[in-house]
């Protein structure tokens, strides 16, 4: 299939790489131009405008956020233009009120419409191993889930709304959140009382929290490694957000989740906004006047 | 090896009947008859008394919190009695301050000391699949390690100083009631916004959050199931005290861990003592309005 | 002078004839005609439409939110076609966000514009007895002051800028939802010891706490007459919304902002949107399990 | 009549020469000899040991803690020696356990028992303007009582148990507590958005918050004065964990009083416990990423 692609960051780069590697011809564009040539080097072809990546069977979009998503134009004038028939599938993490907005211009211009939320970092995009929910409608779905499961280690339809999609992931993304919250606090008390967080999350994660989120945060966590940025803060910041504003709409407080995005608030007024998110610990650490 | 037992509650009943089955003698007591019964028909010996059971090599007790341990007289009468070269392995979690207070008490009597609580709830007890973290001078550990390991499908020893064992203790169980709360206030979102937790917790424990505490916290709260406790909500609610008498004494402010007494505290005023532990998303589901 | 005015509702109607009582002419317009007739018959004149009531030396607009003023068109429409030489009061408590918008919109169509939100409920309006918070450039302030001073026991300019009076607010409505939140803590605290709130709160607002604050809502609480809203609780949610959009543009955690905030959302999910916003106590009170 | 006097701290010593204003006689006992010279030079009597100052017809002690009581042996040791009809009144501020203990003991020995903690800081005791809260036995007050209502400008007996008058202290410090940090908060916000704490707090207190706890701390906090205390963060911290202990003991969750424990604790960490605990503002400030 002919396959559109609109944003080539650290996460649009590997899924794109991987529809490439299917054997699908890809029409790239993004916003600079380091990443779209590393892409041609693979094969894709370089579309002058976003507009060209609509002149496809199916276009994917990786944007960072609601803003990205209008600054490119698709919310309305790229699919204006762009033939019927065509899906879009946005793999934004975007909020409850911007995806019932874009499932409504899509269905003003006749544009099938796909949410396609990701889990994973950029290391996992590449791999093709990421955790992909998608929701839609069943001929929307149809069209494009060949090449969703083709991206991840785990595919998943959620349900016939877009919407769905969106409010999974941005729930999965409050349980990592509140996951690293809890090993902050626990590394925190741990290293107070004299135990080696190093030992206790090696012990953990090879008992009952055995799972990537706890092994991967965990490692970070111990070794104090929050520089070198996996998912930046202001990600993190920004999803818990949208958690919030979910909570908000659909009335049902979450005190975990408010909690959390304070410690972000904090976190980025002291200057963190690069560090890995999972730099909530050494703001837990800091409340127990741990120094570094 | 002769080894004494004492608590045979749902935990300790497992532990002892897989000592037996290691091939030791076991001289076990417990204050009511029936379980001691149970075990007698699997070839252990019925203490008369508890204090029997330190007329052994090693004599391990499972039971249920600091006062349990004063009541049978494990902090002093009992050991004033036993014999020099005795090691006693506490299975309890005990608070950060009962533990020193044990540990003390254990020199003055010239007995050795081994804290070495575990992880797993009764099933995994039976099974010997817990995970056992034990703590101890050397010597201690040498002499109870290969019980231990073969009560388990980890051991880790954490240190020299019993009490890093109950603090490592304190600290996992504050991880599992932070991923409880997490996972009720998921469920409560989702269910708010028209997502299925069913789905959402398959999903989610099939990718990064493949954990049994997910597994089994997520089947339960999609579920609803909070009436058959396989751990009474009035236990969590007791190491939630725990977490946060460690992190008083040693001063690391754990402000999730308050959160998540807080709502115990809700829960046990409620009259929901018995419930197993993951109702927390029961509480989560009726502050969003959710009626079952 | 002759002055507009707009939005009669329980707060506008009590300052519309203040300024009525203060000899000035008053051209008035509200939605439903109900209380327009009402300050009719104490000498205002009625506006056909919005529009006339900015034909006039000074407009007054007491909207519920930013929502009410867009309705109106006070946020651009309105303004096209007044005369150059008005100044616009809004004394709504709208977001900082809105605020900006509107300081704007004003200058770009020349039009003076003072934010003058006030603190106090429908009773003190009546009587004059506000306290009103104005900010502005010098000259619109000079204009509308004389007025201002009229309406209220107490009155100050904070700066030269409205939005700071918008913030301003905020804030203050902050203090009294954290108030209220720590009544409603203290009287279940209180009644689960046996000691009756009513005292309390007596002898508090007698001594140390000796504020209207203390006095209005430590009676409303310790008489659990949350039903006849003197503030509905879906007006206090919208405010602990406003503070929580400060908190977060300006960067500044407000970790008991966020609290009294989700003990909003619960009583909105719970239904309560229309008692007093004091029956934050009444969730303090089923939290400790008190049934009434 | 005959008054003995225990403790001659901040608070005791202004309290002790009240009494002595007062017409009584006094014999007075302190730790250490500075503050007992102080009042001899008023006219008190120096007792040889704290035993002595139970030979009288009423034995006040102002304490700090429930350690304090037992240090000097008023949990026992000295009652045992004292005579029949002697009352006790204590004015610390002691955990609701310890009050249930006091209130026994002194009912094993005979002697009266009164609770009688006061709100104020040493100004107010000095100047005779304490609140004083007292409970006990009818008789026992009758005897005190008009003592009592000498040190304060309020008085009032809140039941006929000694530990309704604790339960009462420590909800009303908890109040003041949350007063605090919620002003912490405002501050911090309003600093923020560029508008002047100062000019906030005078405003407000001047309105609908007209109470000496905003005017004192109000004042505290917009001028960052922490370093000289009034009443130390170290003994906030004390209180705070009252509240918690009588929260948990009555089963009421305090989701505020648990966030200001541990921002509490995080200033003892952090190496605070000799400021004022206003220095709570300080930590919100320093949240919000300001320096000073």
């Amino acid at each position: 299939m002919k396959i559109g692609f609109i944003g080539l960051g650290g996460m649009g780069a590997g899924i794109a790489a991987n529809i490439l590697r299917g054997g699908h011809e890809v029409v790239a564009w993004n916003r600079s131009p380091g990443p779209l040539a590393a892409l041609v080097a693979q094969g894709a072809i370089a579309a002058p405008t976003a507009q060209e990546t609509l002149e496809t069977d199916i276009v994917f979009s990786m944007l960072a956020n609601d803003g990205a998503l209008q600054d490119v134009g698709l919310d309305g004038p790229l699919l204006a233009k762009a033939s019927r028939g065509l899906v879009h599938v946005n793999m934004a993490t975007v909020s409850i009120a911007f995806a019932r907005t874009l499932q409504k211009t899509h269905k003003a211009f006749g544009i099938g419409y796909v949410a396609a939320p990701v889990f994973g970092r950029p290391d996992a995009a590449a791999a093709g191993k990421l955790t992909v929910i998608a929701a839609g409608a069943p001929a929307d779905i149809a069209r494009v889930e060949p090449i969703l499961v083709m991206l991840g280690a785990k595919y998943a339809c959620v349900g016939p709304d877009p919407v769905q999609a969106n409010l999974f992931k941005i729930t999965g993304n409050f349980m990592i959140a509140a996951a690293i919250e809890s090993m902050g606090e626990a590394a925190a008390l741990l290293r107070k009382g004299g135990v080696d967080p190093v030992l206790f999350f090696d012990v953990m994660t090879n008992a009952n929290f055995s799972a990537p989120v706890y092994k991967i945060y965990g490692k970070i966590i111990a070794d104090q490694a929050y520089d070198k940025a996996g998912f930046k803060l202001s990600l993190g910041y920004k999803d818990a957000g949208l958690t919030l504003a979910a909570a908000k709409e659909l009335e049902a407080p979450m005190p975990l989740a408010s909690m959390v995005h304070d410690h972000f608030i904090e976190a980025m007024a002291v200057g963190w906004s690069e560090k890995d998110w999972a730099a909530l610990a050494r703001l837990a650490a800091e409340r127990a006047g741990l120094k570094d």
